[in-house]
């Protein structure tokens, strides 16, 4: 069985273990305060043309979806979100356990858009009733989406552009920010994305480290005790170099870009693949998940040899799924799964 | 200017007032430990014909519905609500604040049924990834809905028998109660929503109270320790002897149906008059909130001698409107409104 | 049985039930926004000479703490109290429901100072790992405290001054500030207290109203989207006249001043028969709350016709009790007392 | 620098990081659904003696004990917890987070007794103002303590046994668990904790681990849906195979308690020499804490090539400080500081 069902199924890229080898009887400091996270926060500093940015390592995506988001909004606040945002729907109701609504946009694609933010801010601020509702406080978008979709650079600037006069702060979730920047048509960079977002982190989980996501905070207004949130939410992890040796690897040299555009590269093949068979894609994605709407037989047929993830029903005939790939994955699986799409016998 | 914004415009019925002066001096313990808390426990436990009910006065109706689903619900559970629901849009989040999500499903009417409880709690389970999602943990309904329509018997008991089979306590938000048990078709009585909700409140506020809302639990699993949440949520009112002397007032003799069926008496009215000059109704309503869809022109007539709340945009030319009565609304008062519909020069 | 346990035994001054009744049939805008409130809320910013207050109205103590408390602190935060304080004890938890830390300070008499606080705030900033700890946030007091004792104005001044250079703001709980501004020894007024305090409130229940607290912000910071708060935490009342009209009935023409007065005078002749008895007190309380150390053969006998609420034990013959007076406690009911104690067959 | 400040200093065992490399390009599911965890959980549970336990592998203490105490708790409840305790001091509020108080033991060695419990307990529930309180919930104990104490059979029955008598569950943080069942004097085995614990984990961060606690619930009702509340808190860890490799490895063939003896024969090496030295101990730790009480001149010279932690004043020339061993302490790093100890001129 050849897994295609996520893009966390294999450890770390080897550079990573090696270090964590070499490094292993060093005695440091605890709680990110070593010399290993420090040397990253330069990098990242550097890779965001930021001098400034507050950078701090966290062990996972939903804590650090929960530690910024109940860091930056008053009680009475809510999170933006597209309706199928991570924050929406799985993440258990932790954005609600800190005691804040999610308030959800429609998307077909996983984005929204600067005017529907400026839609729905005019709404709540123009409703006699607004003191009875939740209160936009920050706009959640996720690059690339959970649907492998991906803001251009125009989007973006429109985007943070309407956030600012709103007042609300954008928050990018980056947990396959690697594949988004990686993706063909692209056009953002992180210095794009430290430019026009406030706070946004760095996914490492699905990107060549054994665990962690790097977020930055680039607005001043939001750096303030920022250590005691991610205490408090469990994500201080004692040994805490261990994060600081991961992001400096991926970090030095380029290897954080040359993992993601591995993992693209390979997802456009099986794309294009489906595409020469003739299947439809449910989303347009350049990244490295892909989503195609196949018969229900082509599954059992691909089943057989691949895992791959359902995610959601077409007709009584066909369903959507997705396959992805990742740092990790490997051209021969690839291809043999290529092989084994040009030869299905629809 | 004559309003029907609401059904909380004036202060409360004059026989509750009158009990109020006449107790005035009495010295009582506090918290809902005297008499008259008590007296008034045994008329509702009389009333929905359950004498092990635990009944609770708490202040308002914000209050009420925070009490109540923090009290029942595990941290990972979620309160399924039409989107129309009082809880999804209008408690400035208070829900959220106790750190649960509210779990939507699509309503035209205010209402939900059987069915769509059925497909959510399947939907949730057979998700593999279930884990990551909110699990629903009790069905919120009001009666009458945020748009005035109310549940059959049938509908009642069908949603409650899908809520038991599938492990989910049933709570009915009945801060406009009075109004939906005194509804034109209603065959629903309070001896059958006790039998058939886990938990629910009947209102005072609105329906002759100055404030208060009685908390009736049925299902033995969601009463203890319910004083403790009361405290905690700051519903527990220091001269609770108000809150039984209002009820006690309103269920002896039958003051509370008498006072609802004065509203929807004249509210019928109200919708008859629109009808018959031509209007439709948004939603069908045979209880105290009418609903109309009127021309632009005729709001700005209607709004020089009348108040009303603003509904929502039908389109560029017309609106909805909510036309309210109460337990306190006179009838000359319905009589000029009426006769002023009769006269609009359409 | 005559009730000495509390301060809120009776319903409400005749004055304010008057104009509950005269105003009854009035129909008002809900939530606070009429005109009553807005009167109301012109009296007490004149009463604290600050025309630029805000003030708000809210149903209870519990719900004024929850709300107030949770508004200002970041979740990292805590409030800072002494270890009697109402908040540390005697709210089911409900401060920590909002996600906060009560941070207790030692105290014998219910009141703390300006160098209690500042020794806990440099312990936390000079500890190594304050990031692992609840940083404080605020300082709570209550005037009079739980204790009956009262800030004197060089006292407050001092704590003022040193929460400003910690920049941690002082909100003082008056839910009995009536009683502390009666106070023989007292030199604080009400404006003394909008100076030095960040926010407070004005109490209602225990004083002359059926219900309700007055809370006054007066720092420019911490008046942002209050009303939200009150309506998350269940205390916007739909009728918010009756709010409105109870605090301009007190504050009309000296009412609040007057029964207050009244309940001091009543508990200092009650404090002297003790004493002149041979009984020592608890707390120097110059308040409505006195708190006789008594023989547990005294309490038995005064207990025939007294009810008075139990504080604590001192050792296997004597306990702490405490008798309260208020604005509605009869002088003969108080003359018959003191006749009775003078009676003791010690 | 020779650290003996933390336990954490260094990164895993050798024989851990052999199989991470090992196992590094395997494909596994994630969110600890993969075999090595299931055959971690095996381990444990036969170490346990309890076939039927519940076996979960999260992240890190903070969010084992967040993730532990919110699960069991209803909201107006309190988790019972020595003044010392990790959750009441250095958690950063995340308890509070979840909307819980820690209802504090005084303590003088980290510790809390039967006794303590019962009489807690029995005020509660005598106060006839209870239901204003935050009720006891759970009882919260960590072995060893912050000090270094452990807790002998005997008191641990005798606190199971209150615990079960008042229907509070007992839940032991065993961040440190290891260096307890290997203290000199200790006759408690995991079997015994299982037996009388509901609910406890098995540190895997301070004990050769990389990260990774082992939660073991054996309390049938504690068990359910505890894997939401695990990705609510932001515990499940994506590749959570990393975490089962750690726990097989440190169950096969016995590591846990050979690197756990190393250490604490270390640490009582270090307590001697200081003990020889003519030095008082502040606690008596028989695990692998050592908290000598030295003048501050002393401090200064060790401090030369050694790091500890600063723990407490005790006068103008003496401290009490704090030397950890681990399972990654070197002994000649012992020897040496063992001699630099000895050297001392006093």
């Amino acid at each position: 069985m050849i897994r295609f069902e996520s893009d966390y199924a294999e450890g770390a890229h080897t550079r990573i273990l090696k270090r964590l080898l070499e490094t292993n009887e060093e005695q440091t400091p605890g709680y990110g305060m070593d010399e290993y996270c420090e040397r990253a926060r330069g990098y990242i500093r550097e890779a965001c043309d930021m001098e400034n940015a507050d950078v701090h390592f966290l062990v996972g995506g939903t804590q650090a979806n929960t530690t910024i988001i109940s860091s930056i909004l008053r009680p009475h606040q809510g999170a933006v979100s597209a309706i199928t945002g991570h924050i929406a729907g799985h993440e258990s109701g932790a954005i609600e356990a800190t005691g804040h609504k999610v308030l959800t946009l429609p998307s077909d694609d996983g984005k929204i858009n600067a005017r529907q933010v400026k839609e729905l801010y005019d709404a709540h601020w123009n409703d006699a009733t607004h003191e009875h509702m939740v209160q936009p406080g920050l706009v959640y978008i996720s690059h690339p989406s959970e649907n492998g979709t991906t803001y251009s650079k125009s989007e973006l600037e429109e985007l943070s552009k309407v956030c600012r006069e709103c007042g609300l702060p954008l928050f990018m979730d980056g947990a396959r920010l690697g594949y988004g920047l990686a993706a063909k048509d692209n056009d953002l960079s992180l210095k794009d994305i430290a430019r026009l977002c406030d706070v946004f982190y760095i996914g490492g989980t699905k990107l060549g480290a054994l665990f962690g996501e790097a977020v930055v905070i680039t607005n001043g207004d939001l750096k303030r005790d920022f250590r005691y949130m991610i205490k408090q939410k469990g994500g201080l992890l004692a040994k805490g170099r261990l994060l600081g040796i991961q992001f400096e690897t991926l970090f030095e040299g380029g290897l954080y870009d040359e993992i993601s555009k591995h993992a693209v590269d390979l997802a456009m093949m099986i794309r294009e693949a489906f595409v020469e068979k003739g299947f439809s894609l449910r989303y347009d994605s350049k990244t490295n998940q892909q989503f195609p709407i196949l018969p229900n037989d082509v599954l059992s047929e691909l089943g057989k040899n691949y895992s791959f993830s359902y995610w959601e029903k077409v007709d009584d005939t066909q369903s959507v799924v997705r396959f992805c790939t990742s740092w990790a994955t490997k051209k021969e699986h690839v291809e043999q799964l290529i092989e084994d799409i040009r030869n299905l016998d629809l």
